[in-house]
């Protein structure tokens, strides 16, 4: 028998006893859950980066997987929670765009919206619907109830843009920050196969104070101080510096735009 | 078989090897064990903040979970080990008030000093009784010894003030902040239940650098950078700032003392 | 049947996917592994202090376990990844050095190099073996493959200096700072046991900015502001400072060197 796998990703920090409660409440309903941590250190609201870090990870798990993410600012609001289904996985969320990138992965997933409040922790906080909505559905979800026990379908989870880049004139595009990592790269949201043309044709990336416009193969090739384009393992285009923190060259955080324009 | 659950509370961060060194321990004992995080980022030695904490999470977990609480700033000196038995959950921790918060919530419980080195590691180091006392004790409760087997019952574990305010005139009272937590939120020992006369009745409370005057249902009501008071999702009133850090703000950390007075 | 134990150490952080995708592609190989982080803090690149830090922690844990240490500053280079076998553990690396402190612990120890890529996650990328190569190998280990699967036997793996100090001089050494703790506590590879006489002799440390002439046996006997050499609870001795930061008054970081005169 194997044991179901639970993945957390919450935007709730490693300091405070909220995972530990979410955790805890799994254990009660689901005592044999294989519980995986992908990062509770998504910046407080993050919903992009939160997209960003589940897209770079949910893939390598087993499918039966339930996925957990957490990040709600509109909790305590009418926004809904949703259960999807996409490639055998399940995912658990608020309805605010943090599956975006699972949908753009898996067209033909299933989403349908969490209404059976039987399932639900009593009573259901204003404010904690980590503990009292998501973790007992998620737990219930991986003792094997079938998903229409939770709710019914819905056909228009929210999708906000930050996925894609926008075409804002002929050779001019807006795109987002998804993510800022540890050694200050920038990702954005400029998919790495189709923008394979900036190796050989020139742009200009407009990207808080600097202006960027080289592409790199790899980091060796360029001069400390200069920032460039680079194609990051996460698929995406990166902003990177050799030797520093691109994030500090730029002033750029996540979730910022940058301006793209072919020369 | 279920497995049995351990949770683990700490001060010891984890970039170091602390935490690692107490999970191989327990998992030597007990190959079953469900090993689970609390917090291992408790501030050093901070006993109110990780009493606070346990206090929030331990009520998650299925009765027979065994708790782990080593926040133990007098590790090498004569503080006592205890193992207490509460509502069906054990605790095994420093005799040094890190469990108040259980006593509290479950009047009888029963606690009994740890004194049967036959289950320690050898030799007992001098500073790292988590690895040598405290793991092998949680599994092997957790594979089933009865608590007896440890040593014998003591009526008297510490039990410091500050879970609770201390009256200090008529209508004055000293408070204690239990902890502040990742946004800045100031969260004093003021049970919510016990002070709700405060969203009606005029008072101040000097905290640090600032007097709070208003106690908010929300924070969307309040103007930002303007402290207040609101009731905490954790039970307890806390010192918050809309859009802003009212530690920042008002200079106060885990552990200060606050006053507040009816007016 | 015991679920077999795989132990994690890398300097990924936790905020980024990667110890998740790591920890998901263990998951889809070896779905009963017990899976237990030591630690995702290890300072970017720096060897010497994840060398320390797994040689304090993974012989807490029962033979069997498999060790996977992934600081890897040479990813995508010709650096072999290898299988070390020791004392009934097994170890997964890339073969920088990272397993220096097992091979001083265990010299009748097994080293082999991996080949066999028809274990690896396909595509192999150019930047992410912890998941593409060291994972993988170390979930099939874990469901009892044998080591020689992996492929051949060598018998230099690499061995840097930095776990023991290098006499320069009749009565001078230079040694290395293993590892600042979370306290500002300098680790040096100075063994306790070799250096004992320290506390008898007199001695001149040059440690950054400072020059440290004594050697306490407990904290508490020192004045707060000088730094002083002590036994520390890992077997090195350590550079501290009574009620502050050793690292942050020597201005002195994880990988320095210091210098050791006997006078």
């Amino acid at each position: 028998m194997k044991r179901p796998v639970i993945t957390l990703l919450t935007d709730f920090g490693l300091a405070d006893h909220y995972v530990g409660a979410m955790k805890g409440t799994i254990l009660s309903i689901c005592p044999d859950a294989q519980l995986v941590d992908i990062s509770h250190e998504i910046a407080p609201y993050a919903i992009a980066e939160a997209a960003y870090t589940l897209s770079q990870a949910w893939t390598c798990f087993p499918p039966g997987t339930v996925h957990l993410a957490v990040v709600d600012p509109g909790v305590g609001t009418a926004r809904r929670p949703i259960l999807v289904e996409a490639a055998g996985h399940h995912f658990v969320a608020p309805d605010n765009g943090v599956l975006t990138m699972v949908y753009d992965a898996v067209p033909d997933h299933e989403a349908l919206e969490i209404t059976a409040s039987r399932f639900f922790g009593r009573p259901v906080s204003r404010t904690f619907h980590g503990r009292d909505i998501f973790a007992p559905v998620a737990a219930h979800l991986a003792n094997g109830l079938a998903p229409d026990e939770f709710g019914n379908r819905v056909g228009d989870p929210l999708r906000p843009g930050f996925s894609k880049p926008t075409s804002t004139g002929p050779k001019t595009w807006a795109a987002t920050i998804l993510k800022v990592d540890r050694f200050g790269n920038l990702i954005t949201n400029l998919h790495s196969e189709s923008w394979q043309r900036l190796a050989a044709e020139p742009f200009e990336m407009r990207v808080g104070t600097c202006l960027v416009t080289r592409m790199a193969s790899n980091y060796g090739e360029m001069e400390p101080g200069d920032p460039f384009v680079i194609m990051g393992s996460g698929g995406f285009l990166e902003v990177s510096l050799n030797q520093g923190s691109a994030a500090n060259a730029t002033g750029v955080r996540s979730g910022d735009r940058v301006e793209l324009r072919l020369l």
